[in-house]
C-alpha cells in the first residue's frame, strides 16, 4: 500500500556520498544504571556510525595528537573516510556529563574544548562533491564556512543547540536559510522562534526557506514538518530500560540521511522511511552507553525494529467504517 | 489491510449501553486565548458528550438545585439518560481552574465541592444491566460502590488522579483489580507504580489484573499497553492552536468505549481504532474553552479528523526495503 505518491519539486535525486562536519570528542558519562569514561564520542562519531550502516560516509573534525588510534579504526573499519579528519597539537575535546533519574537532561560536569577551539572545517577536494551535507551542532560560523567549500550540494542539513541560539542568532538563520532540512529538539525550536506552539515554531522556521523541520521530542517521537506534505509524526520506541540518551539525535539524524542517500531520492515516502530508519537506529542508541549499542548495530536489527515501529504505530483503514449512532 | 487478527480472549462482544458514573459541574476556566464562568463541566460531562456520537449513556452523578436547566437539555438532546442523575439540596460541584501559556498544568484556582461531597452513586435497576462501565475520577470508595451494583458488565474502565493515589491508595488499587482497562495519565502512572519509566508503570499495572491500560501523555499522545498485543502509540494531533485542555482525558476514554460499544468488540483491531477515535475527539475538546466545540461536534468531522490522523503516522510497508550498504 503506497500511501503516498506525490515527490518534491525538484531535489529529488541525491548523489552520494554523505559528508558530515561536527565533533569527534572524548565522553565520560554517567548515567542511572552505569558509567564510563573517556569513550568515543561527538556529533560527527554518533552520526557517521548510524549513516554508514547506509552509505559511505566522509568525515570533517579536529583531535588531538591523543585521540586513540583504537576510535580512528573504528570509524574506519565502518568505511568512515577520514582523510578530512585534522589531527592538531594538543588534546581532544572532553565532555563529561551526568543523566538523572528522568534521563531527560544531561547536566554538563565539565567540557574542554582544546584543540577543538582552533578547528575551522577544511574540506579535501573530493569532499567539494559531495551530495547530502550534515552540518552537526557546531558553531554556525564555522557552519557557513563549510557551506562556502561545498559545490552544489544536494541537500544541506543543520543541526544546532540553545547554546548557538542565544550567542549567534544572526549567523544560525544564515545557515538555516541556506539549508534544506533543520533539526532542532523541541526546546530548541521553541527557544530559536519565541513559538510556545511546535507547529507554529514549525512553520515559522519553514518561512525562512527550509523545506522540511524534523521536531526531536527524545522520549515523546519527532514530527517531521514540510512545506509539501504537511506533518508525519512517530513517537519514540518504548523501551522498559533506556542507558543513556547521548548521541540519539545525531544516530537519528545519522539514519535519517543515510536512508536518503542509499535510496537515492527525497519523495514524500522517502522522507517518512527515513524518519522511522532515524528513530529505530536512535532507539538502539539509547539502549547503551555511548556508542557502544551503535557500534555493534547490523542492519538486519535496524529492519527489525523498523518492522516493530509498523507494529507500534498501524491501525487498520476500517479506523472510518462507524455506524451512524442509531443506524 | 489488516494487520491483527488476533482477537481478545473472553470479553470479544459488548453489551451496550455505557454508564458512567462521575461528576458534573459548573466550570470557570482561564485559558491564555480565553475565559469562561459556571460552564458546563465535569468528568461525566465530557466523557458523556464524546460517548453518545457513538451510542446511548447512562449517566450518574449529583447536581445541586441551581444546575441549569439548558445544561440538563445539552446531555438529554444527546441522547444521554438521566434517570440516574441525584439532584441533592444545595449547589453544584464548582472547580474554576487556569492554564499557564503551556497549558500543561491546570492550576486549581477555587474547589468548592457542594453537594458531591454528598455524592453516593446509586444505580437505577435498569443500569444494573450495563455492559460497559467507566468510573470516572471520583473517590475510589464510590467507584467500589458502583461495581456492587453492576451485575457482570462486559468491560470495566477506571480513571484516577493524583490525590486519591496520594489519599486512598488501597482501595484504588482494588479498583484497578476489578478492572479491565485503567486509564491514567503519564504522572500519574509513575506516581502509583513508583516506576519512571512508562512500559515498566504499565506492565506493573497489568499484573494487578486489568487487560489494558492506557497512558495519556497529553500533547505528546497516547499508549495503550495490553496484556496480549504489545503497545501501541499514537501522537496526539498537532494544532497550531489549542485553547484550553480540559476534558481532553474524559472525551478520550468517553469516544474509545463509545466506538467499542458501537463495534460491540474488543478485538486488537478495533482496540488500536478506538485509541484513534479516542485521540481525534480529544483532538476537537481542545480547540475551544470547556465542552463548547465537543457539544457542536459530529460524526462526519471525527471520521475526517481520524483520516487526518491515519495521514499524519502512516508510513509504507516499504520501510524494510534497504539495500545492504554495498548491494
Amino acid at each position: 500500500m503506497l500511501l503516498f505518491d506525490g515527490a518534491f519539486r525538484g531535489g529529488n535525486q541525491l548523489r552520494s556520498p554523505l559528508l558530515v562536519v561536527g565533533s569527534l570528542g572524548l565522553d565520560s558519562l554517567k548515567t542511572p544504571t552505569g558509567e564510563v569514561e573517556a569513550t568515543l564520542g561527538g556529533t560527527a562519531a554518533y552520526f557517521a556510525m548510524a549513516a554508514s550502516l547506509y552509505t559511505d560516509v566522509w568525515l570533517v573534525a579536529a583531535v588531538g595528537t591523543d585521540f586513540p588510534p583504537a576510535y580512528r579504526r573504528a570509524l574506519e573499519e565502518r568505511t568512515v573516510d577520514l582523510t578530512g579528519l585534522q589531527v592538531l597539537d594538543g588534546e581532544t575535546f572532553r565532555w563529561s556529563g551526568e543523566y538523572g533519574a528522568d534521563l531527560n537532561v544531561a547536566h554538563t560536569l565539565e567540557i574542554h574544548l582544546n584543540v577543538f577551539s582552533e578547528f575551522h572545517p577544511t574540506l579535501p577536494t573530493a569532499y567539494r562533491q559531495a551530495g547530502l551535507v550534515f552540518l552537526a551542532n557546531i558553531q554556525p560560523a564555522l557552519q557557513l564556512e563549510v557551506l562556502q567549500q561545498v559545490e552544489k550540494p544536494s541537500l544541506v542539513a543543520v543541526d544546532s543547540r540553545d547554546l548557538w541560539i542565544q550567542m549567534s542568532r544572526d549567523e544560525l538563520t544564515e545557515v538555516i536559510r541556506k539549508s534544506d532540512l533543520v533539526f532542532l529538539n523541541d526546546a530548541e525550536i521553541r527557544e530559536y522562534t519565541r513559538e510556545a506552539n511546535l507547529v507554529a515554531a514549525a512553520r515559522s522556521v519553514l518561512a525562512l526557506g527550509p523545506r522540511l523541520v524534523v521536531i526531536k521530542k527524545g522520549e515523546h517521537g519527532a514530527i517531521l514538518v514540510s512545506q509539501e506534505d504537511g506533518m508525519f509524526a512517530i513517537p519514540a520506541f518504548p523501551h522498559e530500560l533506556v542507558a543513556d540518551p547521548t548521541g540519539a539525535g545525531d544516530s537519528f539524524a545519522g539514519a535519517m540521511l543515510g536512508y536518503l542517500a542509499r535510496r537515492g531520492g527525497t519523495d514524500i515516502g522517502a522522507l517518512r522511511r527515513a524518519v522511522v530508519h532515524g528513530s529505530a537506529v536512535a532507539s538502539f542508541t539509547v539502549q547503551a552507553l555511548g556508542t557502544e549499542r551503535l557500534a555493534a548495530l547490523t542492519m538486519d536489527e535496524v529492519l527489525q525494529r523498523c518492522r516493530a515501529f509498523r507494529y507500534l504505530t498501524q491501525f487498520d483503514d476500517d479506523v472510518e467504517g462507524v455506524w451512524e449512532k442509531g443506524t
